[in-house]
């Protein structure tokens, strides 16, 4: 494993062209680590190093020492803990990255294909090559495959078996609103809410759709009509820095029905469509609704993919009207492509299940039975398998001498990993003194019975080098692919970065972080 | 198995009140069998039973007992042949039916649900209930559930097992321009066309999609802007009747891109979008491109959903520049909803791609694995297996006495049914008296290698009663449920029926149809 190399600068010369050509002596390290709140925005506080930067010119300063070795230590007690969660999977056979927009197009050489290499049996299914300490470490997404060490540990638990002739209809219940959702996935949805407590799911339909994105476009779709004045299309609105999706996603084919009309803080009108992503993407913050309609013309929906116990403490079990979940960040099953929403009003259910109707005809069943628990089926899922790790056991029969193993605990999983990222991410910007991260907030936790800390599953990071005002720009110069905070209507001194990914991935990332002071 | 019951009339009258309450007397039998093409439009002839329609009174003429004989004589094939390929599966819990447009929505009784019953472990994945001879047969959708009989004779061979922890990313090959493809989905998409000869793939990007309808939603996205002029959406147009989906997924959500503009035909501009299905849903039509643009400004997305062997001869191999299939309609597959597309110009492909990734992330993995044949994978899975029917043996080792069974064929077994049941589906419409069909039509079919009859996967239905305007109405009063003629943008004197259901709803379909005259 690559040590920290705090201090080095390989490449880091190139972005200074245009700017300053380097500054020269120390700063005094409290000041880097306990920096105000620079930021203009009101909500989220953002520790940050002071603007004003230096390089590195004398011998090593004590605090530096004591932060290089704070820093070696979780390095080092990740790679223990490697070895009990991780195996790093076998390369894929091509090496590329992409960069934020398009993720392959503009890699592509275009050519209309030959059959590609077949990937080894053991590989998992992705496009994105083993990582080198010199690799490119592309944080771009949100790729969750941080959790591929848990469920190979689970191994077969979860693991289904479809017959070539099952789920061929496109039918999945017709005596529900939703016709093409698998009842069982219905249940293990329901399930796995009441466990954790997160989200009220009595008196809600369940929708399931191809990832929560198209539940997105289909709340859009059915909320618009009632919120739309005068055939002018409704406004959506969203307090920045918002997920840089939607106002992509919702201005993309011109809709009639709805327009993205950006800031949710600065907007005037009172006919609108509010989206509250809480935890937030891209800063982890958390989110209630700003505008309240005087009309009764706004509506609000909760995007609420990160309000689970690895990133945040459940606080309260959320019950707005239109509450989005997905498996890509619950669980990590991203390319399972399956999200599901939670509805109360009947004719909006309606009206969601058309837009899907319309768009796809339905979601994958094969992805639904992967996501659920099947009665019949001859192997656990992926949902029941995470209730199942926190429901109480049946008492062990008398005469049984060595209780089962207990199940594999999901977002105890998750939290540690996230706990320990989340350390040595703020101790590789302390050490670089040019990044700066949001403060830490905790709260009492009513799934784990205690108080814990936020961990989101992206850190803003703010590089507050003079010199540099397009941070994206500055990490890609040394490999590391963010999406600017341009893209989240903010800063962009500001990017988003992935705590998701792979162990090897992560630990490249958070040593070249260190080193670029 | 029900009779045939030719000259019951159960519940027709509640029908008539509105109408004449009823003829009288006998037609001459040869008239109705081969009366003339009475239908306007110029493409695909339609044979008709004469517009005067009269009660039968007296005895059973002769000709209607030879007709009764011969229907009665396809069911007993069938009836044999289901004893090879079909067990029918169990009946689902709930029985329910619903309606054109939104499947589910006006049955549910709205009240968002408690967790329904578990489907037995051996039941297909179906809301869809087990028919009776008294059911209503819901022949609306083209829900492929006849191809079932197949797989569960294939067995293992289709069977696909998925570790939990494989495919977690949302990436599949970033060096693809459709960057969430499976590298063996496209291989094994490629092979079957080249195995079947019914599209050309060299030269051609491989796009993958949740179902056809999201490629088509993307051809559109991508095509529209070289199409649009002076910032108005592009009119997307398709000769009658066409398929009912295309202006609704079309207009759906009002895009300021494109808009339908109806009937091919009759169009006057020359910027333009059309949409070309061949063989045609719903009639079963061979189409080509009616337009062509003066000032280059016209596109063209063909739809050959259907351009399979068990529906019409492979008369060559098709090479336009964008071209639709989905595994609902080539392998029966629907619940997986996976769609692909056949790209030729790069930059098409790029922004097709963009709009999967905006409206979904992606296709889901576990999907394009189950259409696909994994290289290390456990089992063969569905593509492959049709591949694999018809693709050379290896000759037998010395020694070997017996050879190992052929592989199961699917477009023999698909070709079959469907020629058993347009014979079974024409006579009963002779017998009948009040319906009528598209003529057959035959071509050298490529792939086999000998002349073959199209047998479409709907019936282009009509009903030639002169007091029956609707169809579609008059069906549904007989617990058959189809698509309006009105949806296609043509008569609603036709309907549109599936001819891909399961064996026992269809020969209560053709018994019941045989007894309406």
């Amino acid at each position: 494993m690559a040590a920290l190399r705090v201090g080095t600068r390989a490449v880091e010369g190139r972005f200074q062209g245009n700017g300053n050509g380097g500054g020269g002596g120390g700063v005094a390290p409290s000041v880097r680590l306990l920096a105000a709140n620079r930021d203009g925005k009101p909500r989220g506080s953002h520790s940050a190093a002071p603007g004003k930067l230096r390089r590195r010119g004398g011998p090593m300063p004590l605090w530096r020492v004591a932060v290089f070795a704070s820093v070696a230590l979780n390095v080092a007690t990740l790679a223990l803990l490697l070895h009990h969660y991780a195996t790093s999977p076998p390369p894929p056979p091509q090496h590329h990255s992409h960069d934020d927009a398009a993720p392959a197009a503009r890699i592509s050489s275009g050519s209309a294909g030959a059959a590609r290499t077949t990937a080894s049996s053991m590989a998992p299914s992705t496009g994105k090559p083993a990582v080198t300490p010199d690799s490119v470490i592309n944080l771009d997404h949100g790729d969750p495959t941080m959790f591929e060490a848990f469920w190979r540990e689970t191994g077969d638990a979860a693991e289904l078996v479809i017959p070539g002739w099952q789920t061929m209809s496109y039918f999945s219940d017709v005596t529900n609103v939703c016709w093409f959702l698998e009842p069982e996935l219905d249940r293990q949805v329901r399930r796995l809410h009441r466990t954790v407590g997160n989200a009220a799911v009595d008196g809600y339909h369940v929708l399931v759709g191809t990832g929560s994105t198209q539940l997105f476009m289909a709340a859009l779709y059915a909320l618009a009509p009632d919120a739309a004045v005068a055939g002018q299309p409704v406004s959506v609105v969203s307090t920045a820095p918002y997920y840089s999706s939607y106002p992509a996603v919702t201005d993309f084919l011109r809709s009639g029905l709805f327009r993205w009309a950006g800031d949710a803080d600065t907007f005037a009108g009172d006919s609108y469509i509010e989206l509250v992503c809480s935890p937030n993407n891209p800063d982890g913050a958390i989110r209630e609704a700003v505008l309240a309609s005087r009309t009764g013309n706004g509506r609000a929906v909760h995007d609420l993919a990160y309000y689970w116990p690895q990133y945040t403490p459940i606080t309260k079990r959320a019950d707005h009207d239109i509450m989005l979940f997905t498996v890509s960040k619950s669980t990590g099953h991203a390319g399972t492509r399956i999200g599901w929403a939670l509805v109360k009003d009947t004719a909006i259910a309606r009206k969601m299940t058309k837009f899907v109707e319309l768009n796809t005809i339905g979601v994958s069943k094969d992805s639904q039975m992967r996501a659920a628990k099947g009665g019949g089926w001859r192997a656990a899922k992926v949902l029941a398998a995470v209730s199942e790790g926190y429901e109480r056991r049946p008492e062990q029969p008398k005469g049984t001498v060595t209780p089962p193993p207990p199940p594999p605990r999901l977002f105890d999983f998750g939290r540690r990993k996230m706990v320990e990222r989340w350390s040595m991410l703020r101790a590789a910007a302390a050490a670089s003194g040019i990044f700066s991260l949001p403060d830490e907030t905790s709260g009492y936790c009513n799934f784990t019975n205690q108080t814990a800390a936020t961990n989101p599953a992206f850190a803003w990071l703010r590089c507050d080098r003079e010199d540099v005002e397009d941070c994206a720009s500055f990490l890609r110069g040394h490999k590391i692919l963010t999406r600017s905070g341009a893209q989240f209507g903010a800063d962009p001194r500001y990017v988003r970065v992935s705590m998701l990914d792979r162990d090897d991935a992560f630990l490249i990332f958070v040593n070249r972080l260190a080193s670029l002071g």
